[in-house]
């Protein structure tokens, strides 16, 4: 499709929304998954208003065309790579901040929002919004709605779901749903709002979000501690949330993960060391309490060195070592395959420890860096893409750490969600009536298979989804 | 049917299982709501495992028989009235607490699980399980879950679905479902666990619930406020809320309420006020600070006594008042419809205001406690049920109360649920695309319509569900 060849969406939405030039279209292909296939997509739907996304679903219905949404395609499971034929609809530029009610301590947005910027205009009423996946200055609450989004702060704050009161969708056959509500409590009908939250864009497209707000915490203090052997690091984030603390963070990072973070910003940490575990508590006066504990509980574990810092700013330092595990991976010019497990607290050790041995096994490098207070942590298999054994060694090794995952007694996904790159193995976490009732769900709300097809959930119909995912998708 | 004309269950399920004496079946035909109708069952199954529950489901959606779940059938809303012809499903026995795990600090229990009783043994580990309800002493955590049931913890820490990570759920037809997970985070597929906990009954039956656990809180401490004028009360509840405080417990009394309490219990409250509110700071050292913070609110909006308890203990006694509300309401000898709206904090001041109307211009009694921290309170009209007159002007005023709700940004249902008392009122609440997503679920899970047919949802195409709800319903 050309841009003389016009495209019919361009007659029913207002002018500067639709785009099919093919280096805007190419632009917007992918996100950023690995290994997940990306189509050729016929056209870029700009909305900038609920009734753009509305007219736009409505005629896919009509014509049974594939819609993608997409917000900031940051995310991390394929799940906005465009399919073959399919309409793009990008919801980045329905960006406003429709209200914040200080009072009510609630906020209205429209999902173009980019996450740091809500959270910098409310902590100008004194209000936080808390969840805070690692992209949140680039990644929009729309997409994080769309993944149930996670961060740091989940240890002790809970997920993206567990703000979000109320939506607007629109269905794919392009009628306008309002779910949930404005207050603390309610309970009218079933909860469609949660049923939303962590779609993906397979059951309505989210065209507005209302989110709860909290006080501003106090500034928190932070703490790290090295530790010679990970499975020790491991075993005393069970010991110290066994205790009955509720730290604002705390995460962890492998030596490889610590030694890519120094190589791009020197901040002195140790070398030699097997883990380290990053610790902050927002409770204000009790805070140098909490690290005095975690501190004691570190070195009964056998932690060599616990530093705490003496103000918020230095505090702040440390949180950057954290911050910048993503960009540090990167830099190591290798390929990333970055996983998603989480694990009972308990079982974090067996997970540590067995991604060394499929390290091993597989002969590829796997860094680990995650949300441990949650046993929710980010294994990162690093190789040369250019090198077609080692590739096929590096999905082998991503595979295995899923299925680590599940042995443990875990998910294949805390936080980055199904997409395209996991859905095989959504199959091996549910059972049959559990991938049954989400068929179904899908079916009844989606009936033409519009909304994403392909993700989360195989085709309706494709049979054995465990297997050629590939197969099926082109 | 009779004893020696054998149910067909009778046959599939274990001896001791199925009962169909009349005095049995009368026993169990209806919960606590009021003016909700009760039909005739044909038989009771006692299930005591999940296979229990399969046999039955698979039996009934072959053969197209109702069932209507139940648990201690402490509802307020008629949720677990039988129908005519019915098979009431009663959990009640299977009460096994499965498993505490005190280091993940996740409790996994049988529906049958009184709450009082969880939460007491979770204590025993230095545990808490906060979701609270004030039926906590009888009802079950089946029953919180089929609900989504609140309480008085809810404004610091949540509903029950916060609460709930994973479900063992029987489908209609029998198959069983796991949902969800034991790990903190986990978003593989559509989050079934949120979609099943407050459905009432009508997706599935839930046969297990593995329940997140927190360390136990501090002793609170506890006060009390009175105010000579209603309005005020409400506003110090925003107020108080507004200054970024989160007490664990923030309750409202009013005086018509505070007096039927004095009447069976003697606490010493003062006469002639309008209104009191009761807050509780759980933050150990921080609370005698929130605790003043909470006086000086009060007063800044005209409290003329604020009581601040010395000691857990007297703190305990106060808080009996706001537990022997229910008690209260009921010892007066009249009949009693419980409202359970919920507004933005701030309007809390409309609410009260708006029930002196109601009550004035429906010529009924109506008194009110509630959860004035969420905004979800409990209006209650007290009328003569021997007087027809008065009767249909007490269901005006339930009405007009929900009305009020809605008008005033709320929801019909904060923490009590539809059942059948309010299910023609879902329709004023959702909107026709909300309406009908939730049909369309209900109709993919449930192809056959017998689990709890009639409640929530209205019947499937028994067309304006807005008016008659009766006269399809037998």
């Amino acid at each position: 499709m050309t841009a003389t060849d016009m495209h019919p969406l361009r007659q029913k939405l207002p002018e500067g929304t639709v785009f099919d030039d093919l280096d805007v279209l190419e632009a917007h292909r992918s996100d950023r998954a690995t290994f997940c296939p990306a189509g050729t997509p016929s056209v870029l739907v700009r909305a900038r208003s609920t009734e753009d996304v509305a007219t736009t679903l409505k005629w896919a219905h009509e014509n049974r065309i594939p819609v993608v949404p997409q917000g900031a395609r940051s995310g991390l499971s394929g799940a906005a790579n465009a399919i073959d034929g399919c309409i793009l609809l990008s919801l980045e530029k329905m960006d406003e901040i429709v209200e914040i009610d200080a009072e009510e301590q609630i906020a209205v947005v429209r999902p173009g929002v980019i996450n740091g910027v809500l959270a910098a205009k409310v902590a100008e009423y004194g209000l936080s919004y808390p969840p805070d996946p690692g992209s949140r200055s680039i990644s929009t609450v729309g997409g994080n709605v769309a993944t149930n989004a996670g961060g740091m702060c989940c240890v002790k704050y809970g997920v993206t779901g567990d703000f979000v009161r109320g939506l607007e969708v629109v269905l794919a056959d392009g009628r306008v749903m309002r779910t949930g509500r404005r207050t603390a409590k309610g309970v009218a009908g079933y909860d469609l709002t949660r049923l939303i939250v962590g779609s993906e864009g397979t059951l309505g497209v989210v065209t507005e979000v209302t989110v709860a707000l909290r006080p501003a915490a106090a500034q928190p203090l932070t703490a790290v501690a090295f530790f010679p052997a990970i499975a020790d690091a491991a075993r005393a984030v069970a010991g110290y949330l066994g205790e009955g603390y509720r730290p604002s963070v705390l995460e962890f990072m492998d030596d490889p993960t610590v030694r890519a973070v120094q190589r791009i910003a020197d901040l002195g940490f140790p070398d030699g060391m097997a883990g380290m575990l990053l610790v902050q508590s927002d409770r204000g006066e009790a805070a140098p309490g909490d690290l005095a504990a975690f501190e004691r509980v570190a070195r009964s574990f056998s932690a060599s060195e616990v530093v705490v810092a003496d103000n918020p700013a230095e505090g702040e330092l440390l949180m950057q070592a954290r911050r910048l595990c993503g960009d540090a991976h990167e830099n190591m010019g290798l390929s990333l395959l970055i996983d998603d497990v989480c694990v009972p607290r308990r079982r974090l050790v067996d997970l540590v420890e067995g991604l060394g041995r499929i390290a091993e096994r597989h002969r590829v490098q796997v860094m680990c860096a995650g949300h441990a207070g949650d046993g929710n942590m980010h294994p990162v298999v690093a190789f040369d893409a250019s090198d077609p054994d080692e590739t096929v060694r590096a999905q082998e090794a991503f595979d295995a750490i899923m299925a680590l995952g599940l042995e443990l007694g875990g998910t294949i996904t805390g936080e980055h969600g199904v997409g395209y790159l996991k859905r095989r193995w959504l199959g091996k976490e549910l059972d049959e009536a559990g991938l049954w009732t989400q068929h179904a769900i899908k079916n009844a709300l989606d009936p033409h298979n519009i909304l994403n097809p392909g993700r989360v959930l195989p085709d309706p119909g494709c049979g054995d989804f465990n297997e050629n995912q590939r197969a099926d998708f082109h």
